[in-house]
């Protein structure tokens, strides 16, 4: 017998040396020139000299007159000095003049300064009759702004690695310059993997869009450098080989998603060492051990790992520092303080721990392995040093942001339900939803986590999800009663299945056991199987697939809409979108577990307001309808 | 006699009630359809509810063997189960199969899971001789990953208001989005004015370029509005009405610089009534007092001051909230906190004060007006409310933000010095010059700023700069010795002034009195007037223009060039810069007046290493060298 071990050990290295080795790589970014338009956050790859004086001539301050300050000395309000007007020197000419003892220019503000002349009257201290009169003294150079006084020809301006914000934009204009040279980093991405497609067309069956190329390019552009996606890559040595030799062609780093795990039969590893060098295979940090690092035909090349979150994690704490680096933007990235929201165990090995913040608290975020719905609810990570074996729940933690936070204000960690972004609509409360399942929820309530709970289980006296407190050892929490929503089944348009009763000859899909809507079914089930007087088990053993196990509505419906299943129990909703025939058996209760903590905030009182409000109750969607109940507090007896 | 006032007369409002007019505005922000690799940093202005699953279908999370879970319960690593191999299923493509209990099929990461399998056994746990053993038994639904269990159909993903970053592009780009609609405020930005040319081109005499539209529309896009900038608009109703009109059509908003002051005829404000309302003609605030904000043809519109730096501070403090409101960015803007460097008298009218900062400290950077290095010296401002008459040194003040501050290591109040960049670029600090002249850079060492002053003033003992210590009444403080400058005659390339002595017979343009090259062109034609034996009075008088005062080299340069003059004196690399020729008269010491606070940080004495080393000396441009004394410190007996 063969044992089928395919994956490769190999000697893994520390994020330390990873790092050491990355910077070791020898980058030297590109420039580009670009219009002072797009320059906006971009660095200065040059010094910037300026070729002109500004102001480019002498030039009077203010509306007036050009005269010889020497002539005004005697001039007082009661005794004007009169001067010949011999001339008017609008903004934007070169006055071709010469202002002579008792002569005066009308001037305005920004106009050149005729010879002569060497001082300007604000117009506030003339008058006219037949001549000119100044009713007070000015000295030399009052009122005027010699050339070159502000910025002189061959002053140096902006000096190479300044980042070009509004003001220097302003700088450059002032000198004439309207292109200039900035550093740019060109950074390919290649996506591998044939099941991948582009977004933005149907998706072919077994096919999932493509993720990283984008998520990595945006945060390509955030660091400053210039992203370069490249078309979907087969995972196909010779379609990779070609994809890195152009990469290597067009840019200044190469990254890959994909193709570097044991897996894939590490097939990035194998090209890497083919047509180059691979100075690391392998990190010694969760989610790092599938990177690589190297060079390939002569570039740079960073092998990310191909799940999102993980990518875009490594990329962060790898990629993100040598491309703010090399473009030259500040290398800090932003952290923040919080505190652990509960009790975190490490694996035994350094790991980047993707975690959520809400009110100053950080929770883990670890969905399955490749969950996309991890980067939507992960606000950063925090690295977990391979000898610290436990985080208390409440020790202080450093967040390493992925981005700009928009922190929210409530968090939901239960089942998914459309009637939550309603709810948001309504209070106008920011809330994050973390999809984890009802009885996911109430172990996240369990173990203290920042969150309200979603659920909607079913208890087999038929009452709704207030037994499983005490079922689930919770205390501290009281349960906020939501809405109804209907259950039923879903069944093909052109279905002979008119009710329950028709399922017993049919394929069926079921949810998993403990899922609400399960025994939901289980419990009409046992009613038909007793008025038909056979046990439920011989019952459910005539349908076809009733073990079989779908964790999601959604599951379900596809199953039945593809015609791998004839029916399947869920809500109308998702029944609705899938096109689905949508046959009611009953109502079922959501409702809110909310720790005690958050009884008293303002976010709690704001929600139990808009789920009792008439507003909500009509923006709810198709299937979910407030009832009596709706927003009434229910404390548990312990 | 008619006495010129020009000036209105008209009810400021405060800077609240601005704000407040401002806010209520009317103004609906438009939409964009982006791509989601151009949608970085915009603002979401629809709900994404995905139109698929994620994932698309149920899948295998790991390498392994699709099988009925029930199939392995008996499996043992000394007691296999077998199993049949029916296919290979690898990622991508729709396996058209059912596995039948007693059958396993082969299955790849993200592989779509054949009809009839409920659970996949890792390839660890599997081996092969004829047909596939099973070592390990799984449970039901053990490494599969349900259609939908990231993301549902249906299921909003993100929220209107969301900003986009990498996460959210990869979130986008997950659920097939490839396009999305985001908030885009049009912002049409005016710039009036004769004299103003576009950056790019030569300037024609009596020209200067445009700053306003470029350093606003820079603004308009750090705030997130989408800036359209118009050709420079003349002075001109008729034309500025046309360029409003079709401003109005094109956008949401318009911004207009110049066009606004009582001095320029108050064009803007009068178009603005004809075909609009001005609801606000000035607001109380230095620089706000030319501010117009109404509405024209319909559309919002804020005219703003003509000068660069009360142009972008006007902007910031009132159109930037406005602009990130509509676009969904956060209102806040970046402060910090820091002592003042000096004490600052306000104007008794509310002011808003550029200021610089540097390490800690902020000081005010008060240049002539209309001075565009304003904007680049100052990082931001401070509100000196009108019941504040004294800000004292060391008071904690507030700074708003231009935007991101790179604050220097050191900063240089004094004569500028092109020697200055060498000096920056060989100590690799970061170094900001504030070109006030020798005399304004002792004022500043005086009133307790935080810079070092660069210095090169000659004493009719014929000294440089120690005595001039004594003569500011300047302790705490000691020179250190910089570097020699090369002064002389600059003349035209045909002239036939061959020296000073023949200045006497041409025409001059002078520095200002009390400036070092003043100074030095004195002394040496005091020795020619007594070698000639003549009053220096008399031979000063005989020198065409010698009384004419240009503030800088520079303009010295300009008016040899353009033949206003015939001769002036100055710095052989201004000369060269501006094609004349140079006849040397002396070497002029340009030193540094450091405060004794200063002596024993690590930036003074990087400073002073520097200026110590070979490659310093080396690197100087033409006309400036080291000699003996330079870099050393020089302590003043008081």
């Amino acid at each position: 017998m063969i044992v089928n071990v395919r994956k490769e050990f190999r000697k893994l290295v520390t994020m330390d040396e990873a790092k050491k080795i990355i910077e070791r790589l020898d980058i030297l970014p590109g420039t580009d020139e670009v219009s002072i338009e797009d320059a906006r956050g971009r660095v200065l790859a040059e010094d910037i000299i300026s070729e002109v004086d500004v102001p480019p001539f002498s030039r009077a301050s203010m509306d007036g007159y050009a005269v010889h300050a020497a002539d005004t000395y005697p001039a007082r309000e009661d005794k004007p000095v009169h001067l010949r007007r011999v001339a008017s020197i609008p903004a934007g000419i070169n006055p071709d003049i010469h202002i002579e003892r008792g002569e005066a220019a009308e001037i305005a503000t920004g106009a050149v300064m005729p010879a002569g002349a060497d001082a300007v009257v604000m117009v506030e201290y003339t008058g006219l009759d037949s001549d000119l009169c100044i009713l007070r003294p000015v000295s030399i150079n009052e009122n005027v702004m010699h050339a070159g006084s502000d910025i002189m020809v061959g002053e140096r301006v902006l000096r190479k690695g300044t980042h070009l914000g509004a003001r220097e934009t302003g700088v450059l204009a002032a000198t004439g310059r309207r292109a200039v040279r900035v550093y740019a980093l060109r950074v390919c991405i290649i996506s591998t993997g044939n099941e991948l497609a582009e977004p933005g067309h149907a998706l072919e069956p077994g096919k999932i869009y493509d993720i990283n190329s984008f998520s990595i390019a945006s945060a390509v552009k955030e660091c400053g450098g210039t992203p370069l996606r490249y078309g979907l890559i087969r995972d196909d040595e010779a379609e990779i080989r070609d994809a890195l030799k152009k990469a290597a062609e067009d840019c200044d780093i190469i990254l890959t998603s994909g193709s570097t795990s044991a897996g894939s039969g590490d097939v990035m590893y194998r090209l890497i060492e083919q047509d180059g060098t691979v100075l690391v295979h392998g990190i010694d940090i969760k989610p790092g051990k599938p990177a690589i690092i190297g060079k390939v035909f002569g570039k740079p090349v960073l092998g990310l790992p191909g799940y999102p979150a993980s990518s875009l994690t490594i990329f962060n704490e790898f990629a993100a520092p040598l491309i703010r680096r090399l473009t030259g933007r500040k290398e800090e990235r932003q952290k923040a303080s919080a505190k652990m929201a509960v009790r975190v165990r490490s694996e035994g090995r350094s790991q980047l721990l993707p975690v959520g913040l809400v009110r100053g608290l950080a929770y883990p975020v670890e969905k399955g392995s490749g969950a996309i719905t991890t980067l939507s609810e992960a606000d950063g990570f925090i690295e977990i040093p391979s000898d610290v074996e436990i985080i208390e729940a409440g020790e202080t933690v450093e967040v390493t942001l992925f981005g700009e936070v928009e922190t929210p204000d409530l968090l939901f960690v239960g089942s998914h339900c459309l009637g939550l972004d309603t709810l948001a609509d309504v209070s106008k409360l920011r809330m994050r939803v973390m999809n984890v399942g009802s009885s996911g929820g109430l172990s996240a309530i369990r173990s203290g986590t920042a969150g309200i709970a979603g659920v909607h289980l079913l208890d087999e006296s038929g009452e709704y999800n207030i037994p499983f407190l005490k079922r689930f050892g919770i205390k501290n929490a009281v349960i906020v009663k939501g809405y109804l929503r209907e259950q039923g089944l879903m069944v093909r348009k052109d279905s002979k299945i008119k009710g329950l009763e028709d399922i017993v000859n049919a394929r069926v899909i079921n949810r998993n056991t403990g899922s609400g809507t399960r025994v939901l079914t289980d419990m009409k089930l046992r009613e038909i199987a007793a008025r038909r007087g056979i046990p439920f088990g011989e019952l459910t053993g005539s349908i076809s697939g009733y073990n079989t196990e779908a964790k999601t509505h959604s599951a379900v419906a596809s199953a039945v809409r593809l015609g791998k299943a004839d029916a399947g129990v869920g809500i109308r909703t998702v029944a609705e979108m899938n096109g689905l025939t949508f046959i009611k058996i009953a109502d079922e209760e959501y409702d809110f577990v909310v720790p005690l903590h958050l009884l008293e905030s303002r976010e709690l009182k704001r929600l139990i307001e808009s789920l009792r409000s008439q507003e909500f109750g009509e923006r709810l969607p198709s299937g979910l309808k407030t009832y009596k109940r709706t927003g009434e507090i229910v404390r548990i007896p312990q």
